[in-house]
């Protein structure tokens, strides 16, 4: 009899487990599938665990997985928990997942573009009033973070008519934009951006690198008038009490949130009244179970057959 | 000594005159160009006319004028006010007012795929939370009128992911997406559209045609749920007092509307505060004086070098 294949263990904190679970079990019949709730401390011999926001108490049950799959494209979640040295951790890229990021990035770009804020204030007040906006050929996009998810958002952006520059930590191979790289570059890259998009990973580089020193930075004097910030990364990669300063100071005219330094918002944040402010609750590239699992399987499918992993991330890197 | 060229006159209804005779005064030096306030009823001997929601009395001045050149994409605002026969009519077909109609028709179809009047709601009652939502490729956009502005819309829908269709009077030669033409092609047209957006002029076979029988032809049991209607072609196409009823009972989920039966919209109409309608002020594709003065001035100089004018619309079809 063959030895038995390893066993998934699902631990999702803040979601349900139960479509993620009925994913894996229609996508690998007869193999255990246990959720966090049923296992405990308890940890079948061998098995991969499948995890978003797990606790260091699930990291540390022995035995260790053989595999860690996130359950979504950043993996900070899991090493803030310390997961156990040696043990492979893969994260998801997923055509669904980048596709959405594309959506958000798209659509917040375009709702400042068009003064969206002021628009629902005009609607509110029954005031038929339109602001002037520049076209988005007159408007450019600058992206913190340019790798899988920051390419495709700039062809999306650039199919709308924005020009689209990018900056990324160390430096990246030639693009179909212009880019910018490290220390040296964050000054010339966002002198010219009037919008800047952060999906930059939470690293112990990225952390608090977005305050006042940035937003001050960014252009103003164009036809699209004071900077504007969207931020579908990570939370900790802003000063969010600089952030608010900004925003009520006129230093940003706006900004599009989806993600915070505490999730969810507390209630009591001044994120949540302000007018120019576009909340969403972390979902703006929440993907499917259909499309993660599917993406996790087959990360396992490799790692079960001795393939190297496609999505495999660097600890130290952070990504 | 030559004769002198034809004066400009511009007659705009509340829009300012100075910034498009400033546009006037730099492309042709030299020329008389009078505003319709300080003509009044007189006229010079040889003139173009250009104008915004020209008054009967404005279009009834003599002479006639040589040429007549609407301020914007549609000419129904001039039709309206009986135009002498004979004198041709131009429109404007810019890339610039192309581009900013694709940008609010993407950008409204995105809001709507994203559930942003759900989010606002959300956030003014401080409550994190998301709704499911599908992909762009989940999701019909059926687009009525699919000329240049509806075909360039098509195209950045589609960069997004989108499925587009459309619908046009009279069939098209084929384009890069599926197609229905005339009363027999409307009901499979409706039957898989998730997403209704009307691009269509003011005609007499426009005016009223999107209403209660419309609305409840449209797909309704997919990924997306219930319709949505998109307006940024003309008020009259629509029967407001039908739209009222259908985004109240349900039968639409939400919508995004521009244009409206009477401009600017009262204030006592219940569409400024239904809390699923997202209201603009005509400006969907509000263009530059720069743009489109440039464009009435080439067809100035076509008409006036004896060419075939570029834009020059058929008063009985109506566009």
């Amino acid at each position: 009899m063959p030895e038995a294949k390893p066993a998934i263990v699902v631990a999702l904190t803040g979601w349900k487990a139960e479509p993620w679970v009925a994913r894996f079990r229609a996508l690998l019949p007869g193999r255990t599938i246990l959720t966090q709730a049923e296992c405990g401390a308890e940890r079948p011999a061998r098995y991969h665990l499948f995890c978003w926001k797990p606790s260091a108490e699930v990291l540390a049950a022995t035995p260790y997985p053989l595999l860690i799959a996130s359950a979504g494209a950043g993996v900070d979640h899991i090493l803030r928990a310390k997961p156990p040295a040696g043990v492979p951790i893969s994260r998801v890229v997923d055509p669904d997942l980048t596709g959405r990021m594309v959506e958000y990035v798209v659509l917040h770009a375009l709702m400042h573009l068009r003064r969206m804020p002021e628009a629902a204030m005009h609607q509110r007040a029954r005031r038929w009033k339109g602001s002037p906006m520049p076209a988005a050929r007159e408007v450019t996009v600058g992206l913190l973070g340019i790798g899988v998810l920051g390419q495709a958002a700039a062809a999306g952006l650039a199919a709308l008519g924005f020009r689209v520059i990018g900056w990324s930590r160390t430096a990246r191979g030639s693009l179909a934009f212009e880019t910018h790289a490290g220390e040296a570059g964050l000054g010339p890259f966002l002198a010219q951006t009037d919008i800047l998009v952060s999906l930059l990973p939470s690293t112990p580089e990225t952390r608090g690198l977005i305050g006042t020193t940035v937003f001050r930075a960014l252009h103003r004097d164009g036809a699209f008038g004071p900077p504007v910030f969207i931020n579908a990364g990570r939370g900790d990669t802003v000063r969010e009490d600089e952030l608010i300063v900004a925003l009520g100071d006129g230093t940003l005219r706006a900004a599009s949130l989806d993600v915070f330094t505490t999730e969810p918002l507390p209630e009591a944040s001044p994120l949540w009244g302000m007018e120019t402010v576009i909340l969403t609750p972390h979902n703006a590239a929440d993907s499917t179970p259909d499309a993660v699992v599917a993406g996790a399987v087959a990360e396992i499918h490799r790692f079960e057959a001795g393939l190297p992993l496609k999505n495999l991330i660097d600890p130290k890197r952070g990504y």
